[in-house]
């Protein structure tokens, strides 16, 4: 039985077949005019991306890498600052904090559920000395998303106070407005939504944390912003940039501006989410975050009695298709489904048979074709609507 | 909403990563050594493809090329042949031998069914005079699948008449044993079962069958096996090969002894083909062969009330998925999805239920799911039986 290997994790995604196309070209030289071209562009394609004016630089390294360049650049060691836990990713904020010998709050969630900005705004108010607010608006390891517009109406009012959202699996997947929320700094990598390999993020800057950027003391130099910013101005990098990707990233804003740009994508990633939804709660999985679930992933729970791995193990024998499983105290606890990238109606549609069919070889009871029947209408009545 | 392109069809078939690859390597040279290595390699995995010891050659054209060099080396001008037309490729048979002056019977079986043997054999008794039978394997054009192991029981017993099998579509969806049957010439293209793009054929010649080709008199010189055999014999062709599909045909043989050689190709189409023939029924999709169809695709009527083309369209433009449509006399009466070559469950699963999503969309009457779970349940089934 042929099993195609597939990735429907929340990172790495699928590679866009003209991302593959690219990064098998020749590798060029990135002190020519040909590559600044190239990387001017993409700085202007990634603006409309996350929907901002303002400066976007693109760095050399993944996820955690970008999240250390935000933080060593917005403070100073010993500045104050809060991070706000919903899983793995909010704590990450926090160890990066440590680190670098920040004093370090947090505002912690339960799994499966968002930080209140309420209980952000009473924390902001009792401690005014915190510096800046560091939260994902997908934490990737429950699914859940932040609502940064509201976190950053909090922030906006407060001069002292930047907002530093780590957009690396949510941008792309649910709307996200840099500049018209006032997110002072937003961090993506490039293995999600824009279906590239990992080893490449950027970030958005606004105008107030460049004045903060000017000020901080914090030992940085190849995470130094305040040399980028000079660099990629001319569409260079201050250091070598990782060309091929770069060259990549062109191809891959070429598919999503001719697909409708990042509405589209989003509104892609809604459909899927919600046909994901729409299966598991007829399946009798349930959701592990029912209220505050974004549309980059899903996490579900295993039916009672059936273990988490042991359909990420099924999935992956039986059918060749990988989907992640739980970090941290919700390892073996949940697993969960990818929507953010290139994934269309019929990668999940079929994902979520193949589930069907390790769901009853594990035993579960359900009527087969229930989740099925359920994913297609929500299908037809989301496409119905916006016809 | 993303719609990745997905090909769906019998031919050309989706390629395999590893021949993507493969065909993306700078070009060798042929009169190599290194070139002459992967020729002959390829040639001993083609004969345990075609399950034979006897002679196989490459030749660098596609199908209809390699069927009018089955036809022009195994006949002279004025023979009688017996075309077999069950559909469009059986009447390409007899436009073949016309073209080339051969004097040509036909025997036609209607839409959907396959040519009885027993009535080849009367035919022959008829007529000695019949110097070869030409037949589909798989008749692309309706999924009819010809018996033809019973065909060669038929010529075997006749010195004077060749088998000559069209095995295009058949060869790597249907069990098929070129020596052990005793078919003279087994013709196959490369954009089927071995997921290469088209413009690579190759053939089996028995030792029956040679003796006649020394003997033929139809003009040839591109096609012309003697040359070939000489040529082929020391891992050269006698003219320019199709070199990077060469290479590519090496990565896809590669490929297919890992996942268990030919044998387990053949089982994953008539997996496919099962879940496929289940969710029609389901759905009120009649099989247009109920009885003779094969495993390399299926060929499904509209439900009442709907075109076939409408089906077609609605999959394309709705999902991005390409299903081929009639063809001939068929052209708007049917459709037809492909399970040979490069395809898992979750490919077939995922069209079966943007099928669902299609139907509906055009106001087929059925219960929303009923096809994928009479899809899943046929895979736990077939796959329970096998553990």
């Amino acid at each position: 039985m042929i099993k195609k290997q597939r990735l429907f994790t929340p990172g790495p995604t699928p590679l866009h077949p003209r991302v593959q196309e690219a990064l098998s070209r020749p590798v060029l030289h990135h002190r020519t005019d040909e590559f600044r071209a190239i990387f001017s562009s993409c700085i202007a394609g990634l603006k409309s991306f996350l929907k901002t004016d303002g400066d976007v630089l693109l760095l050399a390294c993944s996820g955690s890498g970008v999240m250390e360049a935000a933080l060593v650049n917005t403070l100073s060691p010993g500045d104050a600052m809060l991070a706000l836990v919903a899983g793995s990713f909010g704590e990450r904020w926090a160890a990066l904090g440590r680190a670098h010998g920040m004093d370090v709050r947090t505002l912690e969630a339960s799994p499966g559920e968002a930080v209140d900005p309420a209980s952000v705004e009473r924390v902001l108010d009792q401690d005014p000395r915190i510096r800046a607010v560091f939260v994902q608006f997908s934490e990737s390891s429950t699914g859940v998303v932040h609502d940064v517009e509201a976190l950053a109406g909090i922030t906006r009012a407060r001069p002292g106070t930047l907002l530093v959202v780590d957009a690396i699996s949510g941008a792309g997947a649910m709307r996200l407005e840099t500049q018209a929320w006032g997110l002072d700094v937003v961090v993506v990598g490039s293995q999600k939504a824009l279906a590239l390999p990992p080893g490449l993020s950027f970030l958005s800057v606004s105008a107030r944390a460049w004045e903060r950027i000017e000020s901080t003391t914090s030992p940085r130099f190849y995470f130094d912003l305040r040399r980028e910013r000079k660099a990629q101005a001319s569409g260079e990098a201050a250091f070598t940039p990782a060309i091929s990707h770069v060259v990549a990233l062109r191809s891959a804003l070429d598919s999503l501006e001719e697909q409708g740009g990042v509405d589209a994508l989003v509104a892609n990633a809604g459909l899927l989410a919600s046909m994901t939804r729409a299966a598991a709660t007829a399946l009798g999985l349930p959701l592990l975050a029912p209220r505050d679930h974004g549309d980059a992933l899903t996490a579900l729970l295993p039916p009672p009695g059936l273990e988490a791995g042991v359909i990420v193990k099924a999935l992956k024998s039986g059918f060749g298709s990988t989907v992640a499983g739980g970090q941290g105290t919700l390892k073996g606890r949940i697993f969960r489904v990818a929507h953010l990238g290139y994934y269309d109606a019929t990668d999940i549609l079929g994902l979520l048979a193949t589930l069907e069919i390790s769901l009853r070889r594990l035993g579960h009871r359900f009527e087969l074709g229930a989740g099925l029947s359920a994913a297609e209408a929500e299908c037809l009545k989301r496409t119905e609507a916006r016809a």
